[in-house]
């Protein structure tokens, strides 16, 4: 297949199961992907990543900008050579970490200029800078520098930030020189839909290989998040991939994946591993729950992972009590294996035309009998409730 | 094979390979033993520490006394259920850490009172305390309770505690209830020649399964620890395995060898790494040093591990710069495959009669021109050099 194919190859209602050519090997979607920030998913082995079963990984731009330097990760070999996993990479454009992590110290038509947070030296970062980057990492897949507003925000600033970032998108198109590279475009808008529509037709224009939807899970309520997904996910084009960015909470993949979405990633799954906590169907384990240092049962009754095939909850909350590593190995480790099988069984269910069936399945584990009613509606537009 | 049979099948000069037989597998001497403490080797897995040749592991009675209790681990199957571990395991007495970790408060004929370092508690520890929490913990191998005095000491503390630690020997094997376990007896009397010939004839009476040399690597000159290593190695039975405490260079273990020791165990290997350090032929690489940020080797060329099979120094040195976990995992890994392919190449020299080959070949990359004089020593005294 040519790069950056995407094949559709079932539906349940609005939920799709597609293949996404890329030249490091073919991933198949619905999909998470674990966020290696620094160019390591904290604490695990590109070789345990296979076995649990990802397939393609994120890397941050603005880290690795910072440390070691875009030019180092060139020289040994761009981020497939220089951190072990051989597989498909994502790198993000460093826009939403110069404003999330509270460095900017001011933006505007040109890009933006953030504080270093290791040696506190200024550094300008545009569209044509990040897509330098970028291309100097590697990465399969590379996302337009773009601005995330904080939510909330008001309607004329939201108008202004997403114009902007599509000028900025047709810088980052005209910088780009790699060909086996896809750069998929964001679009913005907070959560007003006239905003939101006229940002994603507006993306639409440029005719790109995969869309991600950005300015989300930001702090806005559940209700207007999924409203804004459903407009989006009925906006975007079938044969292009839609990515939400920034979203790992398992019913919020649930309910995505039933409106169309194809990829997530987040650092939730590790970053609540290693501060001791266990994602399971019912929810969320808190390790350090003293009850736990009796528990002779895996973490997950049922879960293929190393973790629980291998370990008690009992050792795992010894682990996090004594401040071992392991610890939170271990459980990065089960999280993710968690959200895999989550896309897996997703996958399967859209296969055989039973998504709606599958998402009545997790909510009743998840929620018992009291679905909330963003999660309800976000099936019922999907066409599964 | 009866547990605790202890075959030897191959001698060049003194240094020996033999086999060790437990309830839980059969191990190949000489072998280092990767310490556990608190029940994990830091940032390790079980299936990585077997595919890098780890057969026994250590772990720290103090440490699992404290935390979570020896009730809970023995709940949870023994430290082989437990830890994931289901090959052999050898608990410590708790009596170094007790003393090492300078929370001792009490030292007397029945035992020691130290300070819970985690809640400030006062607990009493004595041999028969000692032998119980071992008997919950259910390791393979359990140590006599002893005291290791500081270096220097006096002849007349040492040899009063050497005495008391022969008292507590007694102890110990009254107090002991478990089959399956077996018991070694340690010897003391610092570098005192004479103190530590009466300390292993006096221990030898007992007829042990097996012997540690204890008291040394606390600060001594090495050629000091040596010459009581030789002298301990012509006293201890051929037929007995000879476990040397706290050690973990690669240039004592090869000395070390040489003169007929088993076993060793040290959490050199494993802390140095998590700091940021490679052992390889000629020392120790400190991968925080700038250089290294450019290099596309291994951190040793022709070393089989996952690290240095996957990796650059360029890239473990990042890790290690941005306070990455995985840098000190990987380097931990690579250590302790370094010091199990050391043991490895021991052993096959000595089946081929050639140990003074491979120790004049170690001395070569790791000294150069300048060997020791202490280890040139250690080697004659072994019939090697």
């Amino acid at each position: 297949m040519k790069p950056f194919a995407f094949s559709v190859e079932a539906q349940s209602g609005r939920a799709r199961v597609a293949c996404l050519f890329t030249p490091h090997g073919v991933v198949e979607t619905p999909l998470f992907m674990p966020v290696g920030t620094q160019g390591s998913v904290k604490g695990l082995l590109p070789k345990d990543l296979k076995e649990i079963g990802s397939q393609i990984l994120l890397a941050n731009t603005y880290h690795l900008l910072l440390r070691p330097g875009p030019e180092r990760v060139r020289a040994l070999g761009g981020l497939h050579g220089f951190a072990g996993w051989r597989g498909p990479w994502l790198t993000d454009s460093g826009g939403f970490q110069v404003m999330s992590l509270g460095h900017l110290r001011r933006i505007d038509e040109e890009g933006v200029v953030f504080q270093n947070h290791l040696d506190g030296s200024l550094i300008r970062l545009t569209p044509e800078r990040s897509l330098a980057v970028q291309e100097a990492l590697g990465a399969d897949i590379v996302m337009a520098f773009d601005e995330c507003p904080p939510y909330p925000a008001s309607r004329d600033y939201l108008k202004a930030s997403l114009e902007r970032t599509l000028r900025w998108l047709e810088r980052s198109l005209k910088a780009k020189t790699r060909e086996d590279q896809a750069l998929f475009g964001i679009t913005q808008g907070g959560t007003d839909p006239e905003l939101r529509r006229l940002s994603t037709e507006e993306t639409l224009r440029f005719d790109l290989p995969g869309y991600a939807i950005g300015g989300l899970a930001v702090g806005e309520p559940k209700e207007a998040m999924f409203r804004i997904v459903e407009l989006s996910t009925r906006l975007l084009p079938e044969a292009r991939p839609r990515y939400l960015m920034g979203v790992g909470h398992p019913e919020d993949l649930v309910a995505a994946m039933g409106l169309g979405v194809d990829l997530f990633d987040c650092v939730y799954p590790t970053r609540t591993g290693r501060f001791g906590s266990a994602l399971v169907p019912e929810g969320r384990l808190n390790l350090k729950n003293a009850r736990f240092l009796e528990e002779k049962g895996p973490l997950e009754e049922g879960c293929d992972c190393y973790a629980c095939q291998t370990f008690s909850r009992g050792y795992i909350a010894h682990l996090v009590r004594a401040g071992e590593m392991l610890g939170g190995i271990l459980l990065s480790l089960h999280n993710l294996r968690y959200l895999h099988r989550l896309t897996e069984e997703a996958r399967r269910a859209i296969r055989e035309g039973t998504y709606g069936d599958f998402a009545r399945a997790f909510a009743e584990r998840r929620f018992g009998k009291e679905v909330p009613r963003w999660f309800r509606e976000a099936l019922a537009a999907g066409g599964h409730w």
